[in-house]
């Protein structure tokens, strides 16, 4: 079995995202590239979480080609390879219905930076892309949807946001590894469910100081992050 | 025991309702159908699920008479019957008072199609049947409660729509197996919960566009369906 | 150890509110009373579900005076104790502060009913009482709080009715035995989570016919009962 | 190992947070207080609730200087010790980002008492911060956090009051021991959704008698209390 690592971080992460109660069924899918091989690992289409195998994960290359596995690879596969190709610095994908995130995306409004939770993870508010347009669905669908969120991301950086919402469908995070993408799927939904409650107590007005957004996220990701143990910067 | 087979997948359907917590106390029921046979598998009324067994499972024919079990089927039976004489084509069902589900029924409002979550599942939105009148409560109501389903759908096919919602009461779900149909029942209280949010974020206003309805129902479902491993078509 | 088996009912159905996600804490208890030896069994105050054993459940006299017991008893029995005098026919209380309903406890507002879920259960709206006034809350609290529920079901019945909310505070179930008054205690806060989000969704209209209400109530509940396993009645 | 026993409730306290669903991830920590030895024992920073030792609970002195252990304390550690030194009466802090109390404090509004579950463990409204001026954000930021919940109970007592919202952040509560600090986060996030759906379902208009609030947190916690085992007071 090739790049038996990756692909048991790859499995382990689709397990991970049943536990969190962040799928139902089998709405979601996490993948993740060996950028030296040039290769990705994801979860198959349509199977249960429950069966899944470290060795049922698809080992295919960036254009899709299928290098390693019996299974077809998750229908969303274009639309991981597009991030791939378009963001070389991340790792891993994640992708989601979770519900607080879906109801953002199905309302096509982004989620603004509502408070320091948010301000931890994501460097301002998390964007949603515009809707597809008919032609853009009829063809390449998947492979367009990347395209789309690549779109929304011309002015941002993909370090700074690890995630996304796609109008009227869900959510995609990334991460330098399977369990980072993982990871922000979580923060995204908990972020999502707090902005979401707080648009519904505040009348849909509430806001959050920018230099605020700053603070947390620098102490966090910046220069001279001072969070958690292994990150360099004065203490 | 006659259908063993079928009772025990009658059973285990509806204890996954349980454990999915789409009911509470005793509030859902979980059908199957030998069509060859001319058979009904059905919970019993007002059994707890911690104690049900297989060989409860009452088995009846299609005019409701009782060919096997003790204890008294459903008080939901008929509604059941009714809708395996309208739909040739299903083979279960299942009724649930699920939250979400229930909010929907309770506003007397169809769950209109908000994101591909929904379209995955149902090509088009929930329906909702009107409130039924003093005469068809009175008498035969449980009867008539399927009978207001079946005129519901009309218009409407069930293999595309696989659900409904009872004005004023709760969802119905069919499938082709007494799992399929809890599944639905599963996806039905999910999208029921993102449509609700959804239409509180946007202020009852939400679209979605119909050909990406169109699509992800025939990414799934259609003849040249690409989810998954066991159906046909190019990939 | 007197009374075992009621204490053993009692104990059970204190720790069935937590399993059930009923309480918080402490927030939260349970009696029952033996009618003709005229003692009530109740969970004492303040002691941590986990920890509860059955012959802590101290039994007290319809006066509220210890017959057996070390522990002294919930500060809420005076309210269950009104409840035993005023409704001869309930022979369990549940107190609960579960969510739902305390929040339309604390809204000051009844849970009508709008739904078959609602009718299967409570035979009208679930009613509130009206807030205590000054003197009622400075002296004898607790029996006050028994007081003004007695006071809002001057024209409503107890067995119709199984429970209510006290005004500003949380609610109170009761039933034949311990299980069954936490039974209606779990099917309250399930109802008041659905009129909740049904209110939420319609903009605080929503109706639901009077004649399904008497229809759900009376197959359940009615003479001719055809709901569940041992009633009476044609079926 | 110095403090071993404070170090073990700190542990089991912070373990206490992720089983109430009161944290996601690392957002959130306890500390408590040796008050005689000047010693302060808190959570390493942004170590895994999993992986966590009762050894790998750090022990610093009140200026945050440390005193033993090899991790680097959590970031919001200044925080923790602004609150000790000008609330001499309490032994143990608590801070997380609670869904419901983080919905509150996001925008920017107090709970309001709204009930007995409230008035039961908080003497008055549950206060929220200012927001942080910029230069309060730039420079010691977590001191400065501390800072403004001081200012915030200029006139309240942190006995009363055993918590606090930051604006745009998250809660903060205390207690004499860390068991009971992490018990009030708890009391605090129920009482935050209670009132949300409150508000919500009084379209924002809600009350609770003065009164009745004076007799709750009295009855629990004033000179003639008389709720629990173990107060004073005539009963």
């Amino acid at each position: 079995m090739m790049l038996r690592d990756l692909k048991e971080k790859v499995w382990q992460a689709n397990l991970e995202l049943v536990r969190l109660k962040l799928v139902t069924l089998t709405w979601g899918n996490v993948s993740g590239v060996d950028r030296k091989k040039g290769l990705v690992a994801i979860k198959p289409s349509g199977v249960s979480y429950e069966e899944l195998k470290p060795s049922d994960v698809v080992l295919i290359d960036l254009e899709g080609k299928c290098v390693e596995g019996s299974l077809v690879p998750s229908s969303d596969t274009p639309t991981h390879l597009e991030l791939y190709k378009a963001f070389p610095d991340i790792a891993a994908v994640a992708h989601t219905h979770s519900e607080y995130a879906a109801i953002f995306a199905q309302a096509g409004h982004e989620i603004p930076c509502l408070g320091t939770t948010h301000a931890d993870v994501f460097y301002g508010p998390v964007p949603v892309t515009r809707f597809m347009r008919r032609a853009e669905v009829e063809h390449d669908y998947e492979k367009n949807t990347g395209r789309v969120i690549i779109e929304r991301f011309q002015n941002l950086s993909p370090a700074d946001i690890p995630g996304v919402l796609v109008a009227g469908h869900g959510a995609f995070t990334w991460g330098k590894t399977p369990g980072e993408a993982v990871e922000n799927s979580l923060a995204l939904e908990k972020i999502a469910k707090m902005a979401f409650g707080t648009l519904l107590l505040s009348q849909r007005r509430a806001v959050f100081p920018r230099y605020l957004l700053e603070k947390h996220h620098q102490r966090k990701h910046g220069p001279g992050a001072y969070y958690g143990q292994k990150r360099g910067g004065k203490r």
